[in-house]
């Protein structure tokens, strides 16, 4: 397990100082449910909702949210946006397009490291998200000391509010537990510059030698063919066969056909 | 705008190189059009579905796509994966656990790079997703290259399906179109050590400042004072302010006050 430079100096957060996430306005009880089950996906428990359109607790809420409204602390309610940030630091509020507005905009990831280095130095921080239809107000944005936007297609820019949410947890979690994402080295095949064959190439070839294997009574027993075709529809996929590999093995089939029918 | 080497030596892909997104026998149509929001919020538009249970089209799809299904190609429907990935050359399939097979095993971000630089290569690229609740089977998993594993909260793993699209979409265009997301440099506030102060105080000062600046009638007409409201409250908390800096602050308008008082 790698700790980089980062981790070192930042002194990387309890589960405490993860942040806050906070609704305003949220009309659908779906999304609420399916932003408590995207926070718990990346490990963030502390759920706010500002006047929520149709009351709390909320049954399609509880639908969506798959069993995870169950596995954290109860979701908070406030009347206003004052109200539910009061206790904390520094919040970042989301926006899908840019306003008339000083104030700084981060991308997810430089969002997620301003938010990193405060909790760090135990500040409490949120993120502010909006009603969504409208997103946030000009008087929700101003109690926000910055702004986040996603960079999404400008021909079709708005995410929903949970997927929102969900972003953001991810690059919270990428950002706080670095070590999760780096773990993996590509591995290193060498194709000698070729091609990898069409599945479809591959899917022939695998029929081909299935039907050789039934011929020649390869599969013992009925039972244990699918496991065996499997393990072997595996080797296949996962070496990355090329072009030529294909040909080569469609000629090793044909010689072992061949020899069949020389018996 | 900054090309860095990666984009040089890559020659960034055009859309048509992108991935497919294939999802293997979807149950609810409100994922399938989930799945082409979040898809087309990152650009991505070759949506394949394999044996939805519901059939195709789909009313519920339409009603969460939010306009994305009119927005992009039509989505194309097969019986079987073999069918759906028969014209690409690498596939990588998601997963939520580990599986008992021999195959590379990425992390998103690890996984995007190498599609990225299979699509630089004009290879024809997929990622697939398994059924709500069963994930990919293993004769699926066979048929694909690698897997793909989001490092989620290992107590509550599971995501939505849609929400592994989005996540998959976002770091494809993260990979593919580095630039967007790092436009932005963290604005360089030095604050000497100092807390900024909580939203409480900055709110409590804020709702003093603005009955004295009733009572001298600051605001001309009451059509006017949303908006000065907004921009003197951006003023206090873009500029993050501290502890020290609140009081201060309380002192100038007691000071102002008494002045009031004194005419």
């Amino acid at each position: 397990m790698l700790h980089n430079q980062r981790d070192i100096e930042l002194h990387l957060p309890t589960a405490a100082s993860s942040p806050a996430i906070i609704l305003c306005r949220p009309q659908m009880g779906e999304n609420i449910g399916s932003t408590a089950r995207a926070m718990l996906n990346f490990q963030l428990k502390d759920l706010r909702i500002v006047a929520p359109r149709d009351g709390w607790p909320n049954e399609r809420a509880e639908a969506t949210a798959s069993g995870a409204l169950e596995n954290m602390p109860p979701v908070k309610v406030f009347e206003t946006l004052e109200d539910a940030i009061s206790d904390l630091n520094f919040t970042i509020a989301t926006s899908a397009r840019r306003r008339d507005m000083v104030k700084p905009v981060y991308n997810p990831a430089n969002a997620m490291e301003e938010l990193l280095e405060r909790a760090s130095k135990a500040q409490r921080i949120g993120i502010v998200f909006g009603a969504e239809r409208t997103g946030l107000t000009n008087d929700e944005l101003s109690l926000c000391q910055a702004l986040m936007m996603f960079p999404t297609n400008p021909e079709f820019a708005s995410l929903n509010l949970a997927q929102s949410v969900l972003l953001s947890a991810y690059e919270w979690d990428k950002c706080a537990n670095n070590k999760n994402y780096n773990s993996h080295s590509a591995p290193d095949l060498d194709m000698n510059d070729s091609t990898p064959s069409l599945q479809s190439e591959v899917t022939t070839f695998i029929e081909r030698l299935e039907n050789d294997l039934e011929d020649r009574r390869f599969f013992r027993t009925p039972e244990m063919k699918p496991t065996m075709m499997v393990n072997i529809r595996n080797i296949f996929t996962r070496s990355d066969v090329t072009d030529q590999e294909i040909r080569t093995l469609h000629g090793i089939l044909s010689a072992l056909r061949g020899n069949k029918t020389a018996k």
